[in-house]
C-alpha cells in the first residue's frame, strides 16, 4: 500500500458508543466522574473499540532504532555506537524497557529502520523478535544536506507502519506502544516540535541523555542552522521528517498509522515518540482519535509538543530515558481504565443512594 | 501493646542499603537517574527492606469505615446511609477499589471500625474479608462536642494498627495501602490539614463528592466553628484527632505505624488518608521514611498536606473517589521501580559504553 492509500483507510473512532460510554461512567458508584483521567481513557477506549467492553491485553511494544547523521556535530554524551550496543541489550532482555515489558505483559519488537549497525536479523536473537528493515545507515548531518530524501521519509514511515501492521495483525494485538532508540536522536526531535510547533528554539531544547551546558548551546545552534538551511514545511509532515527528522522517527509515525488503521489505541511515549506523533498528525490528524500521551518526559520540548495536540500526559514521573519506557508504564492506567467501566457496578445494580444535590 | 510501645519500637530504614542502592543506580545502563522517580523509590524500597532485592508482590488495601456526626450539618451531597452500602458493595468486589485491587492482585480488607451500621462479621460475607473492629457507633458533631474522646482516639489507631499488624503477620505482606469510606469524612480530613499543616480553612476545604457552592460555605464554617471551640494542639495528633477527626482516620494512622513497625511501605491514598498519615507523622515522623504517596487528590487541601510531609505524588489523575484507589493503582509504580534495580543490567553487565561527558 501506499502513504495515500493508508491514510484514506483511516477513519474515526465510533461517536455513538463513546456517548453510550459517557452514560455508563455518569451511573457507576462514584460521584460524578470522581475517577477523573481515568474515566476519560474508558470512554475513549470504548469509542475506539467500538465496545462496551474495551480489552487492553494483548500488548506490543515497538522499538524503533536509527543513528544520526547530526552527531558529528558533538550534540551527546554518548558514542553512536551505544545504538547497537542497546540494541543488543534490548533483544537480550537487560535493558530498561524489557524488563517493563515483561511487568506488562507486553512482546518488545525491536527493529533496526536505520542504524549504522550491521546486524543480520538471523545474527542477533535472544529473548525478543528483532527485525532489520534498513532504510538507510543512519541519517545524513542535516547542518550540511537534508537528514533524507523525501522517498527515504517515506520509506521510514512506511516500514514502521508495515512492521507494526503485521505484529498487530499476527497477535491480534489491541493496544501498541511507541518506543526509540538512537544516540542522538533528540536533536532532530527537538527540530521536529519547533518546526511543528513554532516555539523557539531553546524552548524546544533540553540536555537529552545529559549533555553539559557548553553542549546544549552547541546542539540549539544545529538545530537553528538546519532549520535555517532547509526552511522545513511546517504543514508538509514529509518535508519535516526528510530535512530535519530521523528514520526511526519516521517509523514510529508508521507505527502511529498502523494502530490507528487498525483502530486500536497507540501509546507514545517520550520527545522522540512525539517527534514521531507530530509527523503522523500532520499527516492524518485524525490519529489522535487513537492516540494517548504515556508520560511527560524531563525533555522541555516535549509537553509544549504534547499541548499542541492537546494530548495530557498520563504520568509525570521525571523520566528522561525513551526506549518506550513510558510509554509501556502506562498501559497499566489504560488497563484500569477499561476494567473500571467494565467492572464497577451502577449504582442501581449495587443499590447503593445517589446524591441528594 | 500500648500506643507508647508501638511507637518506641519504630525504627529507620537501612540507611547504609539505601547508600548502596544509590550506587547501583548510577550503574544501570540509563543515562543518569534518567528513570528520575522510579530511581528514587528503588533506593527507598531497598532501605526499607534492608536488601537490594525488595519485593512489594504481597499486597493488601485496608479500606477504613466510619461515621461522622458532622454530616447532620449538610456538609455531603451523599445520604449517610451510603457508608454501610458501600462497605458491601466493597465486600461483595463491586466497587472500583475492588476493581482496582483486582487488577493490581491486591487483597482487600474492609473493616468497621466506626460506622453507623450494625452489619455483623459474619453476616457479611462475599469476595472480600470484612472484619468489624468497632471504636464507636460514628463520631460526634465536632461544632457541639468533641468528635470522640481521647481515649476513643487512641482506640481508632489501635484498631487500625491490630487489624493490619494481624493481616501483615498472616500473609506475609510487603506492601500495603490505606483506604476508607466514610459519608462527610472529608470535612474532619480538611479540619485535621488545617490545624496541622497551619494553612487556611478557605485553602484546604474542596467540594468532596460534588457539594455545590452553598454546601462548601457551610463546610468551611463548620470546620472554623469545630477548631475554634476545640482549639486542638497541633503538636498533639491524638489531641487533633479526637477533637475533629474520625474513627477511620485514626485506624488509617494505625494501619502507617503497622507498616513502619513491620518495616514494609505503606502506599497512602487522598485526602482522608493523608488526614491519618498526617496524625501518624505526628505521633511518630519515622514513618514517613515507609511512606509513599499514591496520588494527587482533586480536593485542594490534599497537595498542601502531601507538601507539609514532603511528599510527592506518584499518579496524577484528577481522582478524587478516595477508597484506596489512588493508593492500590500506584502500586504498579513502585513494582515497576522495584524491577529496575533488581533486573536492568550495568553498564559492564552489558558490554554498553558509558557516557563520554
Amino acid at each position: 500500500m501506499t502513504l495515500q492509500e493508508i491514510i484514506s483507510k483511516i477513519e474515526s473512532v465510533d461517536s455513538e458508543i463513546f456517548e453510550k460510554a459517557k452514560e455508563r461512567t455518569s451511573q457507576l458508584i462514584m460521584p460524578p466522574r470522581a475517577m477523573g483521567v481515568l474515566n476519560d481513557i474508558s470512554e475513549k477506549l470504548c469509542a475506539i473499540a467500538s465496545n462496551m467492553k474495551p480489552e487492553v491485553d494483548r500488548r506490543a511494544v515497538f522499538v524503533m532504532a536509527g543513528d544520526h547523521g547530526i552527531v558529528e556535530e558533538g550534540v551527546s554524551a554518548f558514542p553512536q555506537q551505544v545504538t547497537c550496543e542497546m540494541i543488543k541489550a534490548f533483544v537480550n532482555g537487560i535493558a530498561t524497557i524489557t524488563v517493563l515489558a515483561r511487568q506488562n505483559n507486553c512482546a518488545v519488537v525491536v527493529a533496526d529502520v536505520g542504524s549504522k549497525c550491521k546486524i543480520d536479523e538471523k545474527e542477533l536473537s535472544g529473548k525478543n523478535k528483532f527485525i532489520v528493515r534498513k532504510v538507510k545507515f543512519g541519517t545524513n548531518n542535516f547542518t550540511k544536506e537534508p537528514a533524507m530524501t523525501r522517498d527515504e521519509a517515506i520509506q521510514s514511515i512506511l516500514a514502521g507502519f508495515e512492521i507494526a501492521s503485521r505484529e498487530i495483525e499476527k497477535q491480534n494485538l489491541n493496544v501498541i506502544a511507541t518506543g526509540d532508540m538512537g544516540i542522538g536522536n533528540t536533536t532532530p526531535s527537538s527540530a521536529i516540535g519547533v518546526v511543528i510547533t513554532g516555539n523557539r528554539v531553546e524552548e524546544m531544547t533540553g540536555n537529552g541523555t545529559g549533555i553539559p551546558s557548553e553542549m546544549l548551546k552547541k546542539k540549539i545552534e544545529v538545530i537553528k542552522k538546519g532549520i535555517e538551511l532547509h526552511k522545513p514545511n511546517p504543514e508538509d509532515g514529509i518535508d519535516v521528517l526528510s530535512k530535519v527528522g530521523g528514520i526511526e522517527i519516521g517509523a514510529i509515525a508508521g507505527v502511529i498509522l498502523a494502530a490507528a488503521y487498525h483502530r486500536i489505541p497507540v501509546i507514545i511515549d517520550g520527545i522522540i515518540s512525539t517527534a514521531g506523533a507530530l509527523i503522523a498528525y500532520k499527516l492524518c490528524p485524525t490519529v489522535l482519535e487513537y492516540m494517548f500521551a504515556g508520560h511527560k518526559s524531563e525533555e522541555p520540548g516535549h509537553i509544549k509538543m504534547l499541548d499542541y495536540l492537546g494530548l495530557k500526559p498520563l504520568l509525570q514521573l521525571n523520566m528522561r530515558l525513551g526506549e518506550g519506557t513510558g510509554a509501556v508504564l502506562a498501559m497499566h492506567i489504560l488497563d484500569a481504565a477499561a476494567r473500571i467501566i467494565k467492572e464497577v457496578a451502577t449504582f442501581s445494580e449495587a443499590g447503593v443512594s445517589e446524591s441528594k444535590v
